[in-house]
C-alpha cells in the first residue's frame, strides 16, 4: 500500500500544549500497550505498519515540522516537504508527484490519502487496505464515516456520491436520516489519476517544477478541485471508532489518564482531565467536565463543551518552549527594561552528540553556565572542554558554538540586550572534525 | 483605644497565594479608593486609624512575619512577638504584659482584641470603638455577630452569655432561632482584668519574664481559658458586614475585579475569580462558580464551595517565591541530578540600598548574573561596584556579599551543589561604611 498521511495545521485548538512550532500530532499523549507514550503521527505510522509492514508511506508536512517528525519517525521516513501552506489539494499533489518522481512509484499503483489526526482503532487500517484493494474501479474512493450523532462540524457524503458541506444540526439529522455518512478526509485512487489532475489543474506534474512553483499554487482543498467535481466515485461505509482529536473535549475523550504530570484530582472531579508540564504543581477540586492545561505556554482552564471556542482566546506571544534540531528550550524569566535592554533566562538542552550552529549575536551579550553534562565550545575559533559548574561569558560580536558530547547538556542562558529573538543572530560554517 | 490586633496563623487554606512564610493577612488583595491595593492588615489598621485617629495598635505575631508588618505598616509599628504558636490565649496575656510594662498603659484603660481576617466596612470599627467604651462594665464584653445563615463553621454565644462550640447544621439552626450570635473573636477588657488572668493562669504578669517562658505556656484558646468560664459578661450584637476570608469561596467575594494579573475569561464565566501571579497567560473558558489561582508555588483550580477541603491537598514543598529582609526571590528551576549535584535558578531582587548578609556556602557554588540596576559587590573582601552585563562566580567558601545602590537590583544565580537550601549558608558581619 501507498500511503500519503497529511500532517499539517498548527493545533492552535490544542493551545497551550500546541503552539505555533509544536503542533498536536507531536505529542506524546497515547499510552502504548507497553506503557510507552506515543504521539499521533507516531501512532498512525505504527499502526499502518501493524496491517501492511511493507507500507510505502509518505508524510507530506511542512519544512518547519521536519526535526519533529525525524525525531519520532526516525530519519528514514520519506517526507514530502511543501514549501509553505497551500491547502490540501496542492500538498497531495505534491506528494503524488514525490511518490513518482523520487520513489518511482508506478502510475498503475493504488494510493491511499489520510489525514494524521482522527483517534482510530485497528479497523480504521483494515478498512484503508480494503481502500487500496479496490481503488481503480472508479475514478475516487472514499471513506465515509457512519455518524454517531448530528453534528455541524463535518462534511458529509450523500448516498449518490455529492457532497454537502457542514450543515446546521437540522439539516445534519435529516442528511442521517438519508444515510448521509461523514467525510473523514480519506481518499483512494490510482496514481496516475491524481497525476493526470495534477497536470490540468497546475499545469505540471512533474515534482521538481511543482516544487519550485509551489508558493505560486491556489490554495484549495482536495474535496473542492477534485472530490467534488468526479462523477465516477465510490464509497466503502466504515463503521469502527472514529474520533477527531481537533479539540480538548474530543482529545480527552482518548487520554488513558485523568492526569498527567504534577497534578491532584480530589476524587469527586467528574470528566476532567489535567495535564501539567510545568514543575509547579496543580490542584484540582470539585471540578465537574474541565479540561486544565498548563504548559511553559500559559495555563487553560476550560469547560470541555466550550473548548472549540479556544481559537479567539489564545493570547499572542513567542513560544516559551521549543524543541529544534539541536535540543529544547524553555523560557524561565523575561523582563523588559524601560531602557529597551531587556533581559531573558532560558534552560537550554542540547541533545548528545548535537550542537548549535557557530553564531554569533549583534545586539545582545550571553552568559552560559554549565549546570550538567560535558560539552565542547568553540568561542572565537577556540575549543575547549566545559562541564557542570563551567560558565563562559559571551559579549555580543563573539563567535560561538557548543555541542554536547555523549549526553544532554544542560545550560542556564541569561541574554542582556535590545533584541532577544532570533532575528539577529548570524550563522557561519563550522569543521567540528579540525 | 487600645487594640490588640491578633495576626496570627499561616493561611494554608488560600494556598498557593499563601505559603509557610506568605500569610494570607499579607496579600495585597484589596483595592482602596484611591485604586492602589492593600492587605488584610493594612487594611485593618487603616480602618482603627480612621474611627480612632490616636488609637494605640500592638500587633500580636510571631517573629516570621515581623519583616512582612514593618514593609506594609512601617518601622514604628508595636509588635508584641510570640518566641513560638501558643494559641490566642497566651498570645493575648503577652499583648497584654507588653501594654503595660513596655508601653506603660494602665492598668485601668481599656483594651479591645480583635483578629486581622474578617472583611468588614466602617461600622464593624465604630462597634469597636463602643466595646472599648463599655468595657469593664462586665469583666469581659464580647461582640456577638448576628448570623446570615446558619452554619457549622462558627461558635455561638448564647443570650445568657454562655458558649457554644461548632453545632451541626441544624443545632445552628435552633441556636440561631433562639437568638444566638456568632462569636467573631472580638473582646474588650479592662487591662488589669487580663493581667490577673495572666497571673494566676501562667504563674507571672511580667511581660520579660513571660516572653521568656513562652514556650511552656500550654497551648489554649482564650475562649476556653477565659471566656467560656466568665461569669460577668456583656455582648453587643453587630449586624453590620461581617465576612469570615478563610477560604477562597468567602475571600473572593470581596475582591472587586474576577480577574487579577495576565489572565483572560470568556464572557460567559459566571461567579468566578481568577488570580495570576506568573508570567504566562491564563486562559478560562466558560467555567461557573470557579476559584483560579496561580503563583510560583502551584496552580489551583477550585469549586468555591469545595475550597474549604484545600487544606487536604496541599503539596508539601518549599516556597517557590519569598520576601526577605533584603528583598525578595522567585525559583525558576531546579533539576536534581542523580548523584546529588543539583542545580536550582533563582530571580532575585534586592531592594534598594538593602543588602543581603556577608555569608559563605559549604556545599554549593553560585553563579550571579547581574540583569537590571546597579550595587555594592563584596568578595573575601574586595568591594567592587557591578551592573547590568557584569556576572561573578562564587565558588563554595567565598565570602560575598551584595547591596543594592539607590534602585531594585536584579541577579539571575545558578546555584550548583549538594544542598540548595538555606541550612548551609554561614553568616559574618561586615561594616558596609569602611
Amino acid at each position: 500500500m501507498n500511503l500519503i498521511l497529511l500532517s499539517g495545521g498548527s493545533g492552535s485548538r490544542l493551545w497551550p500544549l500546541s503552539n505555533s512550532v509544536r503542533s498536536k500530532q507531536f505529542l506524546k499523549i497515547f499510552k502504548t500497550e507497553d506503557g510507552k507514550r506515543e504521539s499521533m503521527v507516531q501512532r498512525m505510522y505504527r499502526m499502518v505498519k501493524t496491517v501492511d509492514p511493507n507500507a510505502n508511506i509518505v508524510i507530506a508536512t511542512s519544512e518547519e515540522q521536519i526535526p519533529s517528525i525525524k525525531l519520532q519517525l526516525g530519519e528514514n521516513v520519506n517526507i514530502s516537504v511543501e514549501p509553505c501552506r497551500r491547502d490540501t489539494f496542492p500538498a497531495i499533489a505534491l506528494s503524488c508527484t514525490y511518490l513518482h518522481d523520487v520513489m518511482h512509484t508506478s502510475g498503475d499503483e493504488s494510493v491511499v490519502v489520510c489525514p494524521v489526526d482522527p483517534y482510530v482503532d485497528i479497523s480504521y487500517f483494515e478498512m484503508l487496505k480494503k481502500l487500496d484493494s479496490v481503488a481503480g474501479k472508479a475514478n475516487l474512493t472514499l471513506m465515509g464515516i457512519k455518524p454517531t450523532y448530528p453534528t455541524e462540524k463535518y462534511g458529509y457524503i450523500l448516498p449518490n456520491g455529492k457532497f454537502t458541506e457542514k450543515p446546521d444540526v437540522n439539516k445534519a439529522k435529516k442528511l442521517i436520516a438519508d444515510g448521509a455518512l461523514w467525510n473523514g478526509g480519506v481518499f483512494a485512487f490510482k496514481l496516475k489519476y491524481l497525476l493526470d489532475k495534477t497536470l490540468e489543474l497546475c499545469g505540471t506534474n512533474k515534482h521538481s517544477e511543482l516544487l519550485a512553483n509551489y508558493e505560486n499554487l491556489k490554495k484549495i482543498s482536495f474535496d473542492y478541485a477534485v472530490a467534488e467535481k468526479e462523477e465516477s466515485i465510490k464509497v466503502l461505509e466504515f463503521s469502527g471508532l472514529w474520533q477527531d482529536l481537533g479539540t480538548w473535549n474530543t482529545l480527552s475523550g482518548a487520554l488513558e489518564d485523568r492526569c498527567a504530570g504534577n497534578a491532584v484530582l480530589s476524587e469527586d472531579c467528574v470528566n476532567t482531565h489535567v495535564i501539567n508540564e510545568l514543575s509547579i504543581p496543580v490542584v484540582v477540586l470539585g471540578a465537574d467536565n474541565l479540561a486544565v492545561v498548563s504548559t511553559p505556554d500559559g495555563i487553560l482552564v476550560a469547560d470541555k463543551e466550550d473548548s472549540s471556542r479556544l481559537k479567539d482566546y489564545i493570547p499572542q506571544q513567542r513560544p516559551m518552549y521549543e524543541k529544534r534540531f539541536w535540543g529544547e528550550y524553555k523560557i524561565l524569566d523575561y523582563v523588559k527594561q524601560s531602557d529597551g535592554k531587556n533581559s531573558l533566562t532560558k534552560h537550554l538542552i542540547i541533545w548528545p552528540d548535537h550542537n548549535i550552529s557557530y553564531q554569533k549575536h549583534h545586539d545582545r551579550d550571553e552568559m552560559w553556565t554549565f549546570t550538567e553534562g560535558v560539552g565542547t565550545l568553540v568561542i572565537n575559533g577556540e575549543k575547549r572542554k566545559v562541564g557542570r559548574g563551567d560558565y563562559v561569558y559571551i559579549p555580543a560580536g563573539t563567535l560561538h558554538a557548543i555541542r554536547a558530547e555523549g549526553e544532554n547538556l544542560h545550560i542556564i542562558e541569561v541574554q542582556i540586550g535590545n533584541k532577544l529573538d532570533e532575528s539577529e543572530i548570524e550563522r557561519f560554517d563550522y569543521d567540528w572534525e579540525k
